[in-house]
């Protein structure tokens, strides 16, 4: 029933994504990132009903981590292994990538049969979404001269600017969780910096929710201690894409402040961007000894920050003192994960299952993206694949 | 033929093992015990005669190695793939969950479209099995939550107490060898320690034999230097279970004496329960000098006990000289892969292929848990396995 | 239409490749070969056409890379899954292989699921295809003995005396090159060594392409400085067999006389017979100070010989200043991936999409070896491929 409506709400869309890379929420139109979540929320469907949505007989996904990750990494294979397709990881350390080989040539050799690649880049500032793209002109290239076949479609798995995979989750979590997209105009949502006692998070999930929630008509409020600004030009699009879409964007230095009557919050940390850039020259430069010492300035900058912990007492703040408490996982929970951190552990109990809930919307997001990406007509296939009704399990 | 009576003994066991963990033998009933053994059985036979027993369109069959393995890593990845899944491990170091993140977080967090998650744990007494039940409780809350769609069932692929996928296919190995499992009533089976050069073998193979094997009406002959004991409880257990099954169950200490007319042995070496105990404690302190210091005086100890060999002298003592020699694999081969070990090469090679038959029936035997964790009649699954015939090899 | 006369081609080919191993394209007759190129190139065809070749409902493929690999690694990847086995990693560094285990036994507790191991081994002279069929011997044991229900197939993805894969791939491209084998037949091919800053490079993609170019027709020119020779024994065969094939065989020791008229250059660096063996003395006997010394002469030598770089003045000698140029890639780029090296950049620039062309037949040259490995009758299989017409994109 839902589903079939939902093939409808793609169908009235009526978008085309095919051939075309994921790389930034704000490159694609409402529309566009519509369609995306619907047939997220389609797979997701099918799949609990037991219905196979196997569109490849073979064909590889690539992945290429370049940093960390469980979450991304498991949501990435099962996007792929639904789809039919199997994951290759591109494994840096044991490749011959290390001994000056360049992109472009790479980019070429591993996609002969590859119908996708995922990428996470996200240790430099002013490189990560570069790569990507890089990479994509290799592929145009290749397969504008007939190396490649197909066209492998690229999907960011968080650069230095955005997480789209993970603000698309968090999208369609938020969806549900208000009952439409037409229903999160004029909420507010708290995106806050929290204190943590590690150091060099990136600045990637705060940019790809303000860059994407922006566009709905949501009331946004950014909020940091003075000097842990995110990336100039990301504050500015989302303060522009905010007034376009009838909501608002704001930046406050007060947590509290920040709070009040929020429908939505989403307490993290990440790294300034000012020392984001430091540490991207030291970590070019390999001057060890210079990110030791701008760890340690950092660590201690944070330290005056402890405050920003979102605690019940906060909590009360938020609209019913129950605002939708968000987090990309893990998160660094007082007394669990850290002895001081980003949130405390009863607020935490209350919404984890809620952030549990958020997360598994990813293996769907990339999937939808994959699917979109291939299909020119997404409804028609959607539509051919409820009537041949596979089963996933088979009896 | 053989496929059909089999099917039909599935049939008439009529137990359901669907949504059940396997984490310990002891926690099976014989018939449930029979069922996996006799539908193990099925699977393997179905694959000689090219019928594709794929049962999942999609699906991840997880894997977690917290210790070294390459035949079970194979065994596992071969069942999963046998039925439609696609492996993916779950690498700690290239995750984060290194960082302090919770089991029960991440248990959810990879398990979004996954149906199994194999785990094997075998390094700290106390810990492993425990681990098991954690995940497994993360799991329950996940699932019915409705944060999963599937709860994913959990296979032991060793841990400190039990080693289920070893003894299984052993048992299997057995019932083949001796005809029937009725046949193994009062057949002497001697559980022997053996010397080897190294140190801080595990328990869990030698505790996975008795716990099992006493079940079935076997004369069980544990035999061991004195202090190399197994956990009590297991040794207790096992001759509890030897007594209710109609056979027996004796500790020795003289190698020779236990291998009086025995139909089969199991020489194989393992590190004392209370050295075991001692290495936790060291090991969760992070003391590398005790460990260094207990390795030394671990491997003195072992030195007085290089007659604890099997050899040709010894096979002379058992049944018609000639006992089933069984290994886990790998042996230590006195002259071959050390200077003395735990059996001579002469015996060894007499029982090679023997000692592989063996080993060949694990990816069955996991294979059949997963199919039995999944359905609840399995006998009706197989029956329209056979039917539809699909052909592995296609053509 | 080309793919089914292609179809017409293996039939009449009539040779029969069931069962055999892929070690040295050598020990292959030419019909065989042809079979096997005929074969990649309709695999190849068909999956443009969407359609799928898709042999295996399961099945693993296994591999076992003893150096380093991307691009080899992508391709058996590929080739498995287009065929609809699943890849299955032996990581040495993971398992008990390191601790004495034989390889005989490995080999068989690996392969109990699985259609085909593909082997790298080529860092030690006189070891890695000598590796090969030790495993190939275990796997003929284990199969005759019932403990193998399928040979697995072998499949040489590099070793100290041959690269078939990649020489395979380079006659695909140059049979579509110039249109046909037949064709080949009298055009000058120039396998010469080049400058490389680096030391060790394997001899097997030069004595790959002489040992297979030369059954052909061709004019072979070997050149390298004095003292760069191959091992002896290859060249020997080279020369024989190009005299059989009604082509001809030279060493040569100017890269400029060499290249007077060729159809075809191959410049690539290798590191000479004689400091091979060498090496593989001080490897085997772990002497550290030994190789340091020896990779200080060897580059010191290196360097008399700058001038062996293929640039715009070297093509200029060549047939209409155009010889098709070849690389296994990754190339040493001069000024790109090192200061000076293989050859020019402008002239890699020329003719960089035409090597990106022959890297891209290799995934097909591995399917084809394993296709025709599996099938006595490869052309029946393939039209019952084309008659179910399978999309490997289903919608």
């Amino acid at each position: 029933m839902d589903i079939i409506k939902n093939i409808e709400k793609v169908e009235s869309l009526n978008t085309n994504l095919a051939g075309k890379d994921f790389l930034l929420t704000w490159e694609k139109s409402e529309a566009e990132l519509e369609t995306i979540l619907t047939v997220a929320q389609i797979l997701k469907d099918l799949r609990s009903k037991n219905i196979s949505p196997k569109v490849f007989q073979s064909g590889l996904a690539i992945s290429q981590f370049r940093d960390n990750s469980t979450r991304t990494r498991f949501s990435y294979a099962s996007a792929a292994n639904l789809l039919g397709l199997e994951v290759q990881d591109l494994d840096e350390s044991k490749s011959q990538i290390a001994h000056g080989e360049t992109v472009r040539e790479t980019a070429n050799m591993i996609s002969f049969l590859a119908d996708f690649i995922g990428i996470r880049d996200d240790m430099f500032l002013g490189e990560g979404n570069k790569y990507m793209r890089e990479v994509g002109q290799a592929l145009d290239d290749g397969y504008s001269q007939g190396v490649l076949p197909v066209r492998p479609g690229i999907i960011n798995l968080q650069c230095d600017i955005d997480h789209p995979t993970q603000s698309m989750a968090d999208l369609l979590h938020l969806k549900n969780e208000f009952g439409s997209l037409e229903n999160l105009k004029g909420k507010k949502i708290v995106m806050s910096w929290a204190y943590s006692p590690s150091y060099g998070k990136p600045l990637s999930v705060p940019q790809g929710i303000i860059g994407l929630m922006s566009r709905f008509g949501m009331d946004i409020e950014l909020a940091y201690p003075e000097g842990y600004e995110l990336i100039p030009e990301v504050e500015q699009l989302a303060a522009k894409q905010a007034k376009a879409s009838g909501g608002s964007f704001h930046i406050s230095h007060s947590m509290k402040d920040a709070l009040k009557d929020a429908d939505i919050v989403y307490p993290k940390s990440w790294a300034p961007y000012h020392i984001m850039q430091k540490r991207t020259e030291l970590l070019k430069a390999d001057n060890h000894q210079g990110l030791n010492a701008l760890e340690k300035s950092c660590l201690a900058e944070n330290a005056h920050h402890t405050d920003w912990e979102y605690d019940d007492e906060k909590m009360k703040l938020t609209k019913n003192s129950d605002a939708l408490y968000m987090h990309c996982l893990p998160a660094d929970i007082s007394g669990v994960s850290c002895e001081k951190g980003e949130v405390a552990s009863d607020v935490f109990d209350k919404y984890r299952t809620k952030t549990y809930m958020e997360a598994g919307y990813k293996p769907y997001i990339i999937a939808a993206m994959m699917f979109t990406q291939k299909f020119k007509n997404p409804a028609k296939v959607l539509n051919e694949i409820m009537t041949k009704n596979n089963k996933r399990v088979l009896y």
